[in-house]
């Protein structure tokens, strides 16, 4: 079972190393997430032309791949990165953010999760698309796009098909291998009127997976890390605009105690 | 005439029906749009690529348009998403940022102006040059850049010559259809000290659109919420960066007496 | 000697001629780098496209060029800028972000150091690696990435190769222009956990080198500045999230006074 303790030695150990991140994401977020990787003890960098990723992936400890901004040089580029990340050992996260939206996103989101990614996580909508896509050529409906434990039998589909440990984020937070599911109890609603704040998750997640093999262990600790510093600053903030500033103060002010107390694992 | 009350329900409108609004906009205010959109109710997605702008503005409740950070490939994606919001009775609003500065601005946004967006918002001298840019063919001087009533005479052109709801914003805000003229007198001069809060007033009043489908009241509408709610984190903040911070606090926290209390329309 | 004083005349001059500062930045930092400008007392502009650079470039006081999030386009529009600012007598400054992290970068940031900014601000690692590239054709090993004064010395010989004052910024910062030497002892070590901080620096000298010929002085100046109201920031800051916000927040309210009384110049 994992517990805070465990938490919070692997957190310590992103702040001794701080582990070199390097991030393909989007415009909208490329700010925050960088904030949230340095303020959680991580160094992050934001890389994205086709002629330097694959040199720039071989000297990070992590990768995360975010398909938020989309266009046709970024899937190239993003594509390249994978393929080095996992050719060097690079553990590497997928963050398939409005893979329903259009063909164009669903293609590009599903050819990623091909190429092997150690973690993925998006909210509901995001598992269920990517877990069909996933499934040669079967268009299987889905009878609710929110009811949690459709997308958590997608999540355990997409765990066992990619290899990959899949979170999905949203009340309640899951984490599943294919076989154990974690549940995060913890976080805000207030966190929702925040652009990019599951992005910013998806990049902490990156630094735990540079100190910690296993993926699974390294998901539920970025995300429970991110959802006790999302609740203790909502409860700073007067609104969205404060949430977000306080959220990047819990993460570096965050202390063992303020975690143990806080954390509510399933 | 356009009341507080007006306002106040159309804002619910908005937050009861949570319009997904596709921007196109610069690199910029993305983050600061996004989180706009997200405290005022709405929800704000950033897309550009021009293979999927088509099929996302057909899933929108309205479209923003923002050449800010202008680029060959983000012309073409506008162009496309323009003609198909247009095409399908999706309402959306053109931000000319800094359409006088280079002929290749000044060329972009007055193509765009072309497409006959439901919304145009820009500074005088935006407005101005636009309003000569959708005249044919004449160089017709202005005397004064900033003299708001040469800039209300060209945005009363523009909106006779496109059918565009047509606003300035400056220490005064006009909105004018060709025929009548709002002005709102809220707001305050330390917003024009933070980048960007012209583009997110844009996307506001996107939000709006999504709701009202007379663009003269919505954007009277968008315009006056994000004025007020300026005017009220004006008098919380301690510079700009507080400013910005406090803003979307604003829009997240503002009451209808707030509203009521502070707008000043004429 | 370079006194308070001096520097708070120059910041006078930046208020009163409200400069025109042209960025070609990274997407990580855009929003940042504008308003720091803006809290300055400039007006910031953020421009891309090659199809405009050129235009934009001949109209502004003082250009910037960083290449944090490089891609081949940017380059090409970086070369443009540049070669016209100089041809125009439009400031410039670079800062080579990453300089040598891939060969890509360290090829991108020697290209625009040849062609004779005004300025340029790195870190040690990058005024090393940039210093190497601009020396033909040797691979003078450096003994030590952090060493202050290997940095210093390369800083001297980039001075004396490209004629620019050169900036190293860390716990101390020192200016150079090849012969003179200052070092200024502001700041605060939470300012590393802010993502682009010295992006913003860099934009922050750019707008004194539009008041001040000598590029030495407005180099000083400009570091001064920012590393004072990110001293101020830092007493006021609870955390990395509120020492970006404080510090836009300093940079518009501090007074002649702060400034004497606070600067560490040696």
């Amino acid at each position: 079972m994992t517990t805070a303790a465990t938490i919070w030695t692997l957190w310590i150990a992103v702040r001794a190393k701080q582990p070199l991140v390097h991030n393909i994401t989007n415009f909208v977020v490329m700010n925050n997430s960088a904030n949230a990787l340095l303020a959680l003890g991580a160094s992050p960098a934001m890389i994205h032309a086709c002629d330097e990723v694959e040199d720039f992936v071989a000297i990070s400890q992590a990768l995360v791949v975010n398909i938020g901004t989309l266009y046709s040089e970024q899937i190239a580029a993003c594509k390249l990165a994978a393929a080095r990340a996992k050719a060097t050992g690079v553990p590497w996260i997928l963050d398939p953010v409005g893979a329903g939206a259009t063909p164009y996103r669903r293609a590009a989101a599903g050819a990623l999760a091909q190429l092997r990614p150690n973690a993925i996580r998006g909210n509901g909508s995001e598992i269920l698309t990517l877990a069909q896509q996933t499934q040669s050529g079967q268009g299987r409906g889905v009878d609710s796009l929110d009811a949690s434990e459709t997308a958590l039998e997608a999540a355990r589909q997409l765990a066992t098909a990619t290899g990959a440990a899949v979170a999905i984020t949203g009340a309640v937070d899951y984490v599943t291998d294919g076989q154990r599911v974690v549940a995060i109890a913890n976080g805000h609603p207030l966190m929702t009127r925040v652009t990019g704040l599951g992005c910013s998750a998806t990049a902490v997640i990156g630094a735990f997976l540079a100190v910690e093999a296993e993926a699974f262990l390294a998901t539920v600790a970025g995300l429970a890390v991110f959802a006790v510093a999302g609740e203790i600053a909502a409860e700073q903030a007067r609104g969205p605009g404060s949430l977000q500033v306080a959220l990047l103060d819990a993460l570096y002010t965050m202390t063992q105690d303020d975690l143990a107390r806080r954390l509510r694992l399933d």
